[in-house]
């Protein structure tokens, strides 16, 4: 097997090539299904990396020393100021072939508020969202979203299952 | 708003720096949730950036001047061997915190024979799996799955929302 050569190494990535594989490797991290009312919690906020504002739902990378489940509990209640009961739904690669973030999915439920300072360079608008509105506008190329928001509408529109 | 510098220009990705954000560039993508008797159809592979093998569904990036339709086409021909009516189902940013790449999800059915080279870079096995058990085994830690994978299996446990 090739080694692995790092070509950087830097805050949230690194990069290397494994033969004429290009990897990047990145935190693993978490999402947030907040759901109240038939609603679903949205977050609004620009992206650099794609140039544009994207429709997600709240997410946030997994520190050193967190669970999955603490670190979706922290992300929660800084961008949303919530707290709830969490269960875990999902977890998957987002884009195996290049890079090895693990995106972990959370439903929270019975919602109460909860306070954490928001990250200071996050820049985002909470929106109470009807998860099929969302789907329908962003098929039609109305609104961008992320992988977070697909799941989280995908399991929140009646996909989920019990073990 | 800071400029992109470039560190590295690669074969699928580039990576630059825009004021304290670490982005990476990548083509788009495209991935295929072909359906028969209630079974989905899954790619099974080892990728060398998370050191495993992943459970998803057929999938490859859009080349130069193809719609991304005609890519999910040559991309279902390539990797299963199949044709079919093609139904777009939606789109979204993978990781848009830090990457570009956004997957277009395509439903195929009333599959039929085709034929196109395989990759020769690619060791992919075809499997025709029922959708919640794969979920249920992926939410066990059983098997890894892909972004991919968990949208072709939440829009076929019907999720599908029409226009």
């Amino acid at each position: 097997m090739p080694e692995r050569e790092y070509i950087y190494r830097g805050r949230i990535i690194n990069v290397a090539l494994e033969g004429h594989y290009e990897i990047v490797e990145h935190k693993h991290a978490v999402a947030i299904l907040a759901e109240q009312d038939g609603k679903l919690l949205f977050v609004r906020q620009y992206r650099p990396a794609v140039k544009s504002a994207t429709l997600e739902i709240p997410a946030g990378l997994i520190d050193e020393g967190e669970s999955p489940e603490q670190a979706a509990q922290r992300e929660l209640a800084e961008e949303a100021q919530l707290g709830g009961d969490f269960e875990f739904l999902a977890a998957f690669y987002l884009s195996p072939g290049f890079c090895d973030e693990k995106l972990h999915v959370f439903r929270a439920t019975n919602l109460f508020p909860a306070y954490a300072k928001p990250d200071d360079d996050e820049d985002i608008t909470i929106e109470w969202l009807e998860p099929s509105e969302v789907l329908r506008a962003a098929r039609k190329g109305e609104v961008e979203i992320s992988a977070s928001a697909m799941a989280g509408i995908l399991f929140h529109l009646g996909a989920y299952v019990a073990d």
